[in-house]
């Protein structure tokens, strides 16, 4: 083919088809077998130069050229070889007749899954900005696309902000080399532009698309078979997908659990399944560290004093690295009215909240507050199912490959809680295969009470998932541990009783139920192992096992009164009320669940108080069915 | 002229002068205009090159020279003209009779206020080394100068300490070039020396000027036109000068704050301003994070263990970091004889203290271990000058341009402390002219005690600041805040009064007076909002909003008690005195103002202790002027 | 000679040694004067080219050359001269009939010991792995050989594990190339291989050997002559023996010491003694910051608190830096009973434990799970050996050059627990010559307490070090501090009296005891100083001055009661054993020594605890020769 046929567009033989790259193109935008129009721009001995567009040029040997050419001729060519110097060399396509179709450049995107696969080369990527933490030299841009999240280093100067009018949000077009850096992947931003108008609109609909389905929690079939649960399976989802797509937003995630058995059956696994999928999403490797916190609770609510703390370190992670304010979690904890101070604080902040919880919640006054919340009361179910067997499928819906580690568990979180759940035997079962019969299992419950004791304020990672045996590596280990916590905290609790059963002061009620008191404050060791809490709920089951039902105990300080029954319909929160208004000036707050709760009041009047509880308490109708079963928080 | 001309000085025509470059002369010393003495080392077609100095050399071009010349001749000559390479270019001069004037190197200074315009070109500066940071690579010497504060690196080996002579406090002159470093500019050092005798004492003399200079405070005129203010203006501008001098020198403060609506109104201020300056000065850009830290304390006094941490802290920074021990300054609180010993662990170590405070001061106890103390009672004022009025004119007399942010504090401030100040009117004025009507400043105040209490001993930089709205980007979530809190806060308030109301004993003193009291440990709430002082004094205005004047109200504890009066002449501190003395193996301490105060006592003398002060405060005159308004510390 | 003589191993005149290099040797092999089998690999004008391993070959020059070669011949040949760029050069050696002998790649190692010398050059190095780091960029291993611990840095990709099967404990012979990094020398890895088999037996025996040579403790005379210490000084030698192993393997050392004069005696000669010897040891400069730590401790045992938080820090860093965990040494505390849950918890982590302390001990009780134990009571003498001078000895042992700083410490350490050890004229005289007066080492003592009571759980690292004048560069203010510091402590002690003594109560018992009791409750300022051990020792002391022996005192709180006797026969563990199987419900545990000591029980029986308390205090007999000058824990 020479520059004249192919400068006729005349002939009628065809839709053959030559392109014309933009002068933008590159190499890359060349595909083997098309014909494209060139330009000669230089004529050598061996043969003629064309430029394809800006940056793209290559010989044409004499070989295969026929007739003479002038600088400045037009040519259609295909692409012949590619040297390993990168050269190019095109030979001469004989078309007659052709249509020109003008070639954009390919801004094809590179998606963060290829990263590795791309290192040391230009390439674009697309995404939404979800950090942007300036450093001591370039600015870090965390950038979100369909596949995961990678930092980009743009570079304006030393400790100055690039691109100062890129926020947190924005969706961009990064132009960058993929590059190792500190052990995760980096690019190095050649250019961004934040998208704008009907581009932007585009971009964000399809980030959008692909988060949405990529947030899709994994659809994994129950351990067990439990009808029950079945209800409150699409609220557990909601919550996967929530905690899913922060993750994929690079949203840190700050979880607050109850410090016991049940609380850290359920936050534990929560936690190891984000990292592990934090670890997927995220290039930099630190993420799983900088994304995740697990932080127990004493409280058996979320306290303003947690609150404001939370508050303060998630305002000073976002002045000094640039993170997103957090998404917070609670777990065994968080359902009731109690909470509501501490949510609206960070309702300002616009900090989204979710809760999973088996306490008997206060669905009106928190429903507004939460983006999520689970709880088997909101499905006529109750405190059988334990937080921690639900976190277990939570924790597999969000990583299905941590299965194997969990099998175990909810028959701890069971036993902790005293569940009397019909799937308890299920659980048992599933226990076992795993090597973990009933006094294992016992064992692992009360290990984590006293260890959870100790810790306090500490979320002790390691030494929890070595008793939970999860994320553990030494089974030897977690064996002798659990035995030796187990026996330490059994002991203690004999020593405390020792102590105080001599002081337990009985009496029948009128409706025959057993009324039993002790006074924690002076006829148990205080700031000690088992807190009064777990002391009441040890001395009620003493005292189950040797008279059997109806049972009430009640454990009182100088302020405060812990209350487990079996066999009696108490209703709790409702003699609560009754009390507050009752009783001037007796500052009676409280609640918990029907028939396990606590009750705080001023001290001056805790006489009074109680012995209104009692009175109270001897009207109530026996049931031997009722359970005071669920955790009493000390 | 040539060098037979130059060479005689017979002539008596004049006294023209030429210069003699000292051999360590650069280019920089050549000027425009004046003759200097050269020698010839050189001779080509197109002219002749000569040697002004060992590094001063350049081109004399045939066509401006006569007669013939050898290498080694004397030749005047001036500079013609500097190439863009930095060649340079002479022409002889025609000087016939001359005398010989040395000209020694300019080690002329760059001060730090122009090293973005010498980067990269060698400078040389003087200054007091502020700080001797020994990092894994140089020795980092922060060099203060007439302008500013500037890290120099000196590199002996890596980690080995370079010019180890060199102290904190040494005049020294760097010879150097300023370089970006992680967003800052720092001064590579390529020589460095200690200057000694009089060279010391000249430079040092001439700093101590230029920082006495600029330490001076900003002339403002105050926000509202008030007699009683101007009378502490002089001591405040003492305290801005002083905190001014510290930033330029380098040193570290530490503010310790009275936790309350008041302190808070006083410290913000004041850190935010201190925190802008400290930017302008230093050139590191962590220097504002590294050199100011804001401390609320919960205690009416600066205690022990507060001072022993302040001081390992202290020490620990000195020891890692290579900085100054600090300067203390004390915010609504600091002025009294209890405060003592904290002041004289401080003093062992020479760490200066300048207090702000309006509670009554014990003058003689504090006077010697401090460096400045501004105190309304100290020129015949009292409490109702609030610090946090104060502060805010000492924040804007370090720096001025903070003005605009700070016009609705001072109302803040006197509406937390219940100021009766005549001021209140403008400050009132002043901010509603911002938009903050009394009820929105009453809010604010409330949010801020609320606040406080839940932050405990966190300074809760950012919450804070979006309370009081200073250095806070989002309105909206001010106001929101603000309404959020101080409505929680009232209804805590309201909460704490249902339970202790009812058990409030009331009695009429023989002086007509009411007495109020409260068990605040039997019959309030513990460890919550409001804490005791808050509770008493919410009782007691609802007392005098009901009875009116006069009225007493005393809110006691195990060993405490917590006294309000209004319409009462008391003298707390006289009363405290006397109780001391009357009352063996009573433990009596405490005081306060005039009319509220505070009092401690053992546990098993209480009822002692208070029958006592009881029959006091009856036998005390009634004056229905006197308010116990100022603000009770928990 | 020539390839054809070489190769004549026919002639019989003796026993000619060629040698024939490895494939593997290097230049380093190549000795001058030996000659060595070459072969001819390359023939130019000027001569020939010669192989004589892998890597090592030269030219022989035509000069020194006769007759004619080939490509491949062999020929013999001795080096020559080493050129400046490293080629070299060698001869031919004339020897007709050689025997061959095989040199092997000598792979000899250089110690530690001499890093600095070689830097920059590759040397070999076979030790230890104390410590795996994964950083973000290599992977750092230190290896402990026989002089010392060096960071070896070996890079795969950056932030990815190096050599991922070399663990901490393995035996690995490292090439590489010691760099000044940081302030350090680090060694650039070339190659790191785990040695096995013999090769790692040989070395371990060499490395333990050599290790066990150098733990072995410096053979210090006592500063004094005291044959009752004599008997502790094997003892004391095997903890100082373990302390500089740990140091040699790289284990990090946490020091957990009572918070008492006597306390802060021993731990802070043992802390700097081994920060130094670490410095020694250890190349990187961090080493003495990151491998030891001292904490005080409030409670007279190792509380399962402090064990769990000790335990998580373990944990973390091993997790973060790759630490070793950590080796626990107890001081001035840990021999008894109440350690056992806390040593327990740790020996399942595997951490060893060694205590030196002078209270009472339950050896049977302890002894398994301690790695060593000193204690004056396992040698038949008692608490008059304080826990600080047998550390002060112990802190010479592991550095002896630490003698001069510490000659006042026994004095200070005894005046703290009122020893009345017959050595203590021979300490304070040894403090005297040091201008440590009785006066003076009084004064260290009260405000070492004092200092402690407000430093609460902060080891107050240079405040301590000031008050003790070790490690301090003030005199003066050592001087100065300690004068206010006691001062203080004397004034509050008083302020305290003065509530407590009208309080006081007083019997005389059957045996003609005198008891004091005191509420301190009720009757002495609570969170403050002197707590309430230190009140009643306090008030035992003025008792025994005003009425003479026997005085017995009982300080006590609603679940606790001090006890202090002079002159009186008691058996304080034996009454607390009494009193817990006595008294039902009384929770009573508690010990110390024989006539000092504490007691716990629970609020509501104090009463009858203490009447019966008092009771057997009643029976016991007199002997004035007893004192409680022990010191009791607050």
């Amino acid at each position: 083919m020479t520059r004249d046929s192919a400068g006729e567009p005349g002939a009628d033989d065809g839709d053959s088809v030559v392109y014309d790259l933009a002068p933008d193109c590159t190499a890359d935008d060349v595909e083997q077998g098309r014909p494209y129009l060139a330009v000669i721009n230089g004529i050598v001995d061996y043969g003629v130069f064309v430029d394809l567009s800006d940056s793209v040029s290559g010989l044409v040997h004499e070989s295969v050229l026929e007739g003479t050419y002038a600088v400045g001729d037009e040519l259609v060519v295909e692409l012949e070889s590619v040297r390993e110097n990168g050269d190019l060399a095109f030979e001469p396509v004989d078309v007659d007749d052709y249509t020109l179709e003008e070639v954009g450049h390919d801004y094809s995107l590179t998606g963060t899954g290829r990263l590795e696969r791309t290192i040391g080369e230009q390439i674009h990527l697309e995404g939404t900005v979800t950090q942007v933490k300036q450093t001591g030299g370039p600015t870090i841009f965390h950038v979100a696309d369909e596949q995961g999240v990678v930092p980009c280093a743009a570079f304006e100067e030393a400790g100055v902000r690039a691109y100062p009018a890129v926020e947190v949000g924005d969706i961009v077009r990064v132009t960058g080399t993929p590059e190792h850096r500190e052990g995760s992947v980096q690019i190095e931003v050649d250019g961004l532009t934040t998208l704008e108008g009907e581009d932007a609109d585009e971009a964000r609909e399809r980030l959008e698309d692909a988060l949405e389905a990529r947030a899709e929690p994994n659809d994994v079939d129950p351990l067990i078979d439990w009808p029950a649960f079945e209800k409150l399976r699409p609220d557990l989802e909601e919550v996967a997908r929530l905690l899913r797509r922060m993750v994929l937003e690079g949203r840190p995630i700050r979880v607050r659990h109850h410090a016991d058995g049940d609380g850290m059956c359920a936050a534990v696994p929560v936690q190891i399944a984000l990292q592990r999928f934090i670890a997927d999403v995220h290039e930099d490797e630190n993420a799983p560290r900088h994304l995740i916190k697990r932080l127990p609770a004493k409280a058996p609510f979320y306290e303003m004093e947690d609150a404001t703390r939370d508050l303060n370190f998630a305002l000073e992670d976002r002045e000094k690295h640039g993170q997103q304010l957090p998404f917070l979690l609670m777990l065994d904890n968080g359902s009731t009215a109690e909470d509501v101070p501490a949510y609206e604080t960070l309702a300002h902040y616009d900090i989204p909240i979710a809760v999973v919880d088996h306490h008997h919640p206060d669905p009106e006054a928190v429903e507004d507050l939460l983006d999520a919340h689970v709880n088997p009361y909101l499905h006529d179910e109750d405190y059988r199912i334990t937080t921690g067997m639900l976190c277990v499928e939570l924790a597999r819906m969000i990583y299905p490959d941590i299965t194997g580690e969990l099998r175990h568990i909810p028959a701890v979180a069971g036993l902790s809680d005293r569940s009397k759940a019909d799937a308890m035997d299920d659980y048992l079962e599933l226990a076992a295969e795993e090597g973990y019969d009933e006094n294992r299992l016992q064992d692992v419950s009360e290990a984590l009470d006293y260890a959870a004791f100790w810790l306090r304020y500490n979320s002790g990672d390691q030494l929890i998932q070595d008793l939970l045996e999860v994320d553990s590596d030494d089974e030897q280990r977690h064996h002798e541990l659990v035995e030796f916590f187990a026996e330490r905290g059994r002991e203690e609790v004999d020593e405390q009783l020792d102590a105080a059963m001599p002081h337990l002061e009985h009496e029948t009620l009128e409706n025959g139920a057993h009324l039993y008191r002790i006074d924690v404050e002076n006829y148990a060791h205080r700031f000690t192992y088992p807190a009064p809490g777990k002391t009441t709920g040890e001395i009620h089951d003493r005292k189950i096992e040797e008279t059997g039902d109806p049972v009430i105990t009640v454990g009182y300080g100088p302020d405060f009164a812990v209350l487990r029954s079996d066999g009696v319909r108490l209703d709790i929160p409702n003699m609560v009320s009754e009390l507050e208004a009752e009783i001037a000036g007796g500052g009676v707050s409280g609640g918990g669940h029907l028939v396990v709760g606590s009750i705080k009041f001023v001290t001056g009047k805790r006489e009074e108080v109680i012995e209104a509880l009692v009175e109270k308490m001897a009207e109530a109708d026996i049931d031997e069915a009722l359970s005071s079963a669920a955790p009493i928080d000390d």
